[in-house]
């Protein structure tokens, strides 16, 4: 056995079954392995951001990490924007770089280059295994690493030699560290907190986003009359009808301290005190309003849904959670607008639909529009580097392949990973893209004014505008696979989306949405 | 005067002229900024790997950097595999990092990245600009560093409120350090060497590719019967009628060894003596020949024009170089072939072409067809990074654009950075594409069986493919505004490419060429 294939091996006896790869040379006896575990299964991207973005979203939804297949320092660099939005999600992901063999470093080939430093940059678990024989233990320990909680990157960086080397040794699943319990009396002291009767909110975020977290803090909320909050980027969150609907802080800065007006107790549990997306000249970085004390009842890694449900057994012992009901907006008609495209969405909706949400700009009207929809889960930007929404879509499907995913992808933010398309249509997903064309990068515009910027002129525009040319989203996507279709009016949305949902494989449609702002 | 505004003041008084941008909020200040100082050009590419590819190809000719404008350490990462082409092209590139307010940095926010150490992975030079009046002379550092021979890649990281502050100074040009001249002693044991009557080869690398080096390197190989070669990736090759015709180093470590078998000494000049690519099982990691010796005339970074003029005026006095001839392949006709293709290409290159050749296994017959054809530059793939070609040929034809630009693009690294093409419709450039679609990684399929790879099985061929489904290329270029046509003829690609070179604006071509090996 070479160490190829002790790493395989053990990848796949601790649950990893996916690798999600973009092989160069050094990688090819990585790749020729994969036909001698047939557990595993390999998966192409044709750009690294596609892979790693899909393996985030794989693991969003397996809750497992999936391994990627990187060729050297170049290809973890095309792979970093989207393993930050990982580290950022605290996502197990489980990276294999291959390097030169051992022995062939010394020599300063063309594509070396410091990978150790790259993937240290992830503040993850970096190795690098230069031995054969302790190759699949590496693999053991990256995987334990990655999944680790709260969850992060692991990068095993792989030297040729080791992988083509004979004499590999498969290893044991390590388990790995469960998420350390918040104590009692932190729990009491925040219950105390939620029943003093002075203005509290409660920001959540990490796994209290999903069912069991979110109705112990509905109860609290319910029983405490605190303001609920989901944190502004979750990593997943389990929303739609029959299930709390829980309002997310505002991206903006002004959105959130409208939210967090008046508190004087902010209790934050999975999540840390919001800090500002980035600094405004002359406005704070510190969400949290002046005066305001910030009492954390799980720390990011921490059993935040422990913790919620021990809290709520003291301040709402026979309280229910309060659940939403099921509604779906009328279905609009006319030219489409920022308005109305998402009660498309809302109206539409289907069971199960896993919605991978990089609509930026033009989603802010997106949770109204769902939040009575069927019951999904929602995949968001959580480190803020755009080129997400196609990979993660595209490692959702793998995920869950029985589920319909719905990627609301803005147009500027699709040209980034836009050959995720290619991997859709060569793996056959239910993967449904609408693209919201607004031919510019609007949040920028947005941003030019909010950051104070004194002129506006012609050469600044130029750079925030797409429209010249026009992207045709279309022709991208019927050039790598993918049927597609272009939509102006919300009877076209609907039609087009409603066909795309119920014919199998991936689908795309265009949709000319002016901007909201 | 704020920060932003002293640092592009600063860089165009430099002579840095261009500035390719993928900016995000960090970056509103810098941008806006770009109407108060007319001078300099902002050209938006929808992909960090586009804006620093295209830097590459504009230093590459116009013999100055360009400057980068990325969001980041995502927008870093994104571009990372294209610097490290221009890395190991020594092409001086200044890139401008936006980062997070000084003050903001401490609350590390969702983009919050340590972009210090991936920007430290480019081994060039690095700074932080966190005081608005230093900015203007960090930026005139930045520029000299980045010309300091042999050339680099300098990133200048301004935070966002160094960039908005009140305050900035611009600062006068800091000359670049000139090469250091190689004394005279080297030079005359050099030419003792290629006089000894034993077997020679002269390697020679960087500036040696252009029209004075190579002129030099002729006189000397006819002077005294050594075999001449060039480096298997340079920066920047001058070559056509007119021009000496001096062999390149093969890719392939058996070529290379084949082309250097026999002799007792290797000079190299502007290069390092050659190393395998990637190391192969039971494989020499070192290509020069058992028992033969290296000499170096010229380190990279020391003036190996003037070493090599040196040594010619010693060995070569009398003679002339050896210059070739205009010669073009007739016009070949029938399906194409790896065989045809490149004579289509020698038949109508045009006078003065740039290529961008990242042609890989589909340009192995390139040289050949084209060493008569008029006087030309070729831009190679120096660092091995793939992704290289499009980017690379937008920045050329910013640099240049009374010449004609022709890419040459396998089809599997096209599908890194194909937004370029849209850069190239917005800036209406002379860029004229051609495919080279194989269907497949070619290279890889190669690779697979250099490496010994035991097994060969569907799973390892699947990640190889890239015909389920096949991409597009017609439909990709015509989605971002560029006009495209299919060949499958060798009469079809003669006619398309004259069309194209004949049309202002960029083409592509969607050539079916099947693979060569």
């Amino acid at each position: 056995m070479n160490g190829a294939q002790s790493l395989i091996r053990t990848l796949v006896d601790a649950g990893v079954e996916v690798c999600f790869s973009n092989p160069g040379t050094s990688e090819m006896h990585f790749v020729t392995a994969l036909d001698s575990v047939p557990e595993m299964r390999g998966v192409l991207g044709l750009f690294e951001g596609v892979v790693t973005g899909a393996a985030d979203g794989y693991a969003r939804i397996a809750d497992k990490p999936a391994a990627t297949l990187l060729h050297l320092g170049p290809g973890l660099g095309n792979g970093l924007a989207n393993l930050h939005n990982a580290r950022r999600a605290h996502t197990p992901v489980v990276n294999v770089v291959g390097d030169h063999a051992t022995y062939h470093k010394q020599y300063d080939a063309p594509l070396e280059s410091d990978i150790d430093a790259v993937a240290g940059s992830l503040e993850g678990w970096v190795r690098r295994s230069e031995h054969t024989k302790d190759v699949g233990a590496d693999a053991a320990a990256a995987v334990a690493a990655s999944q680790d909680a709260p969850g992060r990157v692991a990068t095993l960086i792989l030297p040729a030699d080791a992988s083509w080397g004979d004499g590999g040794e498969t290893c044991a699943p390590i388990p790995p560290r469960a998420p350390h319990a918040v104590d009692a009396t932190t729990v009491k002291n925040i219950a105390e907190i939620l029943r003093s009767g002075e203005p509290v909110a409660l920001l959540v975020g990490g796994a209290a986003c999903r069912e069991a977290g979110l109705l112990a803090v509905s109860r609290i909320a319910t029983a405490t009359g605190v303001k609920a909050l989901i944190e502004t980027f979750p990593t997943r969150l389990e929303r739609g009808a029959g299930l709390p609907n829980i309002e997310r802080l505002g991206y903006l800065a002004e959105q959130a301290m409208y939210q967090l007006d008046g508190i004087k107790h902010l209790i934050v549990a999975g999540t840390r005190a919001p800090v500002s997306f980035f600094a405004y000249p002359g406005k704070p970085s510190v969400l949290v309003p002046e005066g305001a004390k910030v009492h954390t009842l799980a720390e990011v890694g921490q059993d935040v849904v422990k913790a919620l449900a021990d809290v709520a057994a003291l301040v709402a012992a026979e309280v229910e959670p309060v659940l939403q009901e099921a509604s779906r907006p009328a279905l609009p008609s006319g030219p489409l607008t920022a308005q109305n495209w998402v009660e498309v969405i809302g109206a539409l909706l289907p069971e199960q639909a896993i919605i991978a949400d990089e609509a930026n700009t033009s989603g802010l009207l997106l949770p109204g529009a769902t939040a009575g929809a069927p019951r999904h889960d929602v995949l968001t930007l959580t480190g803020g580097a755009i080129g997400f929404g196609m990979p993660v879509a595209t490692g959702a499907a793998i995920a869950a392949p029985s589920r319909p995913v719905i990627n609301l992808q803005s147009d500027g933010s699709a040209m980034y990973t836009i050959s995720a398309l290619w991997t859709q249509a060569r793996e056959n997903l239910d993967v449904t893209t609408v693209i919201l064309n607004n031919h510019a990068y609007a949040i920028l515009r947005l941003e030019l004014q909010r950051v104070g910027a004194a002129a506006d002129g012609p050469k600044a525009q130029e750079l925030l505008d797409l429209s010249r040319p026009d992207l045709d989203f279309v022709k991208l996507a019927e050039g790598m696979g993918v049927p597609a279709t272009r939509a102006t009016t919300a009877e076209e949305l609907a039609e087009q989306f409603g066909r795309a949902l119920a014919e199998p494989g991936p689908h795309l449609i265009d949709a000319s949405v002016p901007p909201l702002l």
